[in-house]
């Protein structure tokens, strides 16, 4: 969203935009089931109504939500394991990840209320999870190949332990950020998962 | 708490136990800040009041839930890893615990929430990844000494991934049970982490 465009679809645009930049410091301070729409409207100064009118249910501006947290960084990921490896692309992403704690608070509490088959956002992150593992698998195959990673492992089941490690460290961190770094940490755990060819010098 | 004591010392054990496990439920499908003392009672059929007499806050409530919810187990831990060793010891908990997923939801969706710092739980989950994480490093220095764990590295940083493993896999197993078997995958992990001498036959 440009913010260089100019009438009706730029202001609803941003309009949108800044609904859901709302809708996430809410969420990310209540959970999805705390927050209210009534409130997300309250701290923009905007009716229910105009709220309503951009994003039909709660459940909706949810996933608008999600996206938007998720989409960040995801293409520069692609290019960074072609290039250097997953182990790089994953430590890449991680550097620009500590830059939002907000955000990853709010991905990690969605991940596990989402995890009760009732919620909203339960087959986005049952089908996110399942896509980025299987991404990983392909990349981390590639890298076997190369000979930039060790582990002999079925990729998959690599791929999954690299996804809890990151999820894992992340949570850790957002607990006691004062006490962990969390690039280091996840330097270390990338090293002991896939070996030390896996980053470059 | 012992069912068979009587007298009104047991009747108060017995009353405390079952708003337990009723905010339990509540804190589990809602989140701490989506659950209310009013909706706990009435699970219950018990007045506000009668409530408030055993727990005086929501957040006096919520330590206990986290209490009973972690102390399930914890000594057979001790006793599995002196034995057998850590990998072992994990495992074994592992298999308790995938008899208990709404449990291990709820324990996942405080981690999350109580990482805000102003979280009535924050400092419980702080002080509690700290202690596991030294228990599990004096642990796993043992294991490397007697040559059941392969990897040499500093056992506090090696406690953090295997808290992270633990976590994650958890995590994407309540996400998708259908699909995944955590105790497979955490079998692997921990061969992966700790190296093949890590289990027994």
């Amino acid at each position: 969203m440009s913010d260089t465009r100019r009438g009706p679809y730029a202001k609803s645009a941003r309009r949108q935009a800044e609904i859901v930049a709302s809708a996430t410091s809410v969420f990310s301070a209540r959970g999805y089931r705390g927050g209210s729409l009534r409130e997300i409207a309250k701290q923009l100064d905007l009716s229910l109504t105009s709220v309503v009118h951009h994003f039909p249910s709660k459940s909706a501006l949810l996933v608008a939500v999600l996206e938007s947290a998720d989409s960040a960084h995801a293409d520069s990921f692609q290019a960074d394991s072609q290039d250097k490896g997953v182990a790089y692309a994953v430590l890449q992403y991680v550097r620009r990840n500590v830059e939002r704690p907000e955000m990853l608070r709010l991905l990690a509490l969605m991940a596990a209320e989402s995890s009760a088959p009732d919620h909203p956002a339960h087959e986005w992150f049952r089908t996110r999870y399942e896509q980025t593992i299987r991404m990983l698998a392909l990349a981390l195959r590639r890298d076997q190949q190369e000979g930039r990673v060790a582990n002999p492992r079925d990729p998959h089941g690599i791929a999954e332990s690299l996804v809890a490690l990151w999820d894992g460290l992340q949570l850790q961190w957002l607990i006691d950020p004062g006490r962990r770094d969390l690039v280091a940490a996840m330097t270390s755990a990338l090293q002991d998962l896939l070996g030390p060819q896996s980053l470059p010098e």
